[in-house]
């Protein structure tokens, strides 16, 4: 079989604000690969199926020197996140042909060849009436953010009051159906007409754009808040404060307000004596740290709800490797429509 | 008997910075009031004997129309806080002369009148072994604060690191000690050699001056922290959060380095991403709303402590009601030497 072309995704150079494609990452398509001669070394090949991108990618568009949540990406290499292949040939008795992988560390390219199962991957055993996406969405890193992060930190109880922000994200319309489970009120934003419909849909009993209505009038009239779920820091993370019930939770996921800034992801809190007057928690999720212990309960229950539609996910599915610049600029300025997912190729 | 001379400080003017005597405040000896013949109108009449002087009155130096933790000073009025004081004369029956009056309210006036017991003040049993000046510090609110958020918040376990900044104020010390019982390992931080010195004294096991010693190099030496207690805010939180442990524990008790500063009060966090990548939760005390719960075991632990020297404290005790000018600046720049207490009038 003749070769064919293994396109990828290349670190070109570190942003200032937004990513933007052909200039933070480029597409390379100038490699190729014989899938049937290529040597494995004791390894195996797999196929790109499904990338996940994430706005936490773009804290890895930094300098090196520059300290970090996760390894920054290599300047002219190929940048990873989470995905989803199936191994093609195998070399590795533990790997065998027609599986499918998931997990971290997929590089952003159509074909690679591991020599092992890396740490943060795993098999994946596909529910008949999922599609492959969904393992990077609903029951990939943001579903189960949203799950462990509810259930470790959140202390919900019936009838209090849930902000999320960024409610139509892959977490947050976690977050959100995961709350009306539990019997709260929910109110939530997001950044178009389209989404805010989305909000309703899963449930969101007060829904608004943020861009149109203003967050603090909607916080003044449905609050108090009684636990915040954060993706955005910023002001609104300041006007959740300023409608704050006494002990609120306010549970920290992302600052996508503040990745982007220029002041250099610094987080600033206008008014923080009120975190001390009215007795508020801001509390961290590394989801890494807390998905371990919940992940049984998780696969208990999701995929099932999800199958049944009685858990809904929204995908903004784009094909081709290429898509990935589109994608990575689209996440940070959230006018992607769902969990921003690339289909790579289908099997 | 002739009038007596019942002298008061008024809040005068609203402070950019950091408060001055005359200006923020002044020191009015106009008035006067004979102690037999005042008219009580049912009520009772203080001798103002003790006056606490705390940091978090500079948020009540503002102009009424700001919103606050606590009631703003009224302009041109005597200012008020946590004091103790001895009943001369009565006309109500539940308030008998003699007895001891503690709590907050106290207006800074040598001599006042009032209809019944307000809210937030209590009847004080002296124990024989204790100074007046102690109810208003380690056995007043400083001390409650530092008990109730210990028990309440630190979930500290036996061999933690735990850091405290301020760690020679009325709070801090307490906090230190408490954190000492618990078998915990304590940094603290003040600003002078003699305040290190004292931290020694109630069983720190690293003291540092914060003027002359790097923090970051302190902490990077004996960290990581489990448990910040946080009385400056600032950049000593950034420090903090640098060198925290993963879950590490924040206590926000005060932001007195943010109380003067120019912005307003606004809070930056350099690197708000060390919050989620830790999972770090920062919780916000307000005493007032967690005493309650604690306040019969402090009571029944703290006192005795005291009295045998069990639990240390220290007390920088000015006399006469014009000495409150320059406590109120000393509080906020650091330069007393332990708990601000001004001392009215002996019984």
């Amino acid at each position: 079989m003749a070769p064919v072309v293994n396109a990828r995704i290349r670190f070109n150079a570190v942003p200032k604000g937004y990513p933007i494609p052909g200039e933070t990452t480029v597409c390379d398509a100038t490699q190729s690969i014989d899938l049937e001669v290529q040597e494995l070394h004791g390894g195996f090949l797999v196929k790109t199926l499904v990338l996940s991108i994430d706005p936490g990618m773009r804290t890895r568009m930094r300098n090196p020197e520059e300290k970090g949540y996760a390894p920054a990406f290599v300047l002219g290499e190929p940048i990873d996140g989470l995905g989803v292949g199936l191994v093609l040939r195998s070399e590795n008795s533990d790997v065998r042909v027609g599986q499918y992988i998931q997990g971290r560390g997929f590089l952003h390219q159509e074909y690679f060849i591991l020599p092992a199962l890396q740490m943060g991957m795993a098999f994946l055993e596909k529910h008949p009436k999922l599609p492959l996406t969904v393992y990077v969405g609903a029951l990939g890193m943001a579903g189960k953010t949203a799950w462990a992060g509810w259930k470790e930190y959140s202390n919900a109880k019936k009838g209090e009051t849930v902000f999320v922000s960024a409610g139509a994200g892959p977490v947050g319309s976690m977050v959100i159906q995961l709350a009306k489970l539990d019997g709260c009120k929910v109110i939530a934003s997001a950044g178009s007409a389209d989404k805010v419909a989305f909000l309703r849909d899963i449930g969101a009993d007060v829904a608004f754009n943020y861009k149109t209505s203003d967050t603090r009038e909607v916080l003044g009239r449905e609050g108090p808040v009684d636990i915040y779920w954060d993706n955005v820091g910023g002001d609104t993370l300041d006007a959740a404060l300023d409608y704050a019930a006494i002990n609120a939770r306010f549970l920290e996921c992302g600052l996508i307000s503040n990745l982007n800034a220029s002041a250099a992801q610094s987080l600033v809190i206008k008014d923080p004596l009120l975190v001390l007057s009215k007795s508020i928690s801001l509390q961290g999720i590394a989801s890494f740290r807390i998905i371990p212990k919940h992940e049984s309960a998780f696969y208990a229950s999701v995929p099932e709800k999800l199958a049944k539609g009685e858990i809904k996910y929204r995908e903004d599915v784009r094909r081709g490797i290429e898509s990935v610049e589109e994608m990575l600029e689209a996440v940070q300025k959230g006018t992607n429509e769902g969990k921003a997912v690339v289909v790579v190729a289908e099997e």
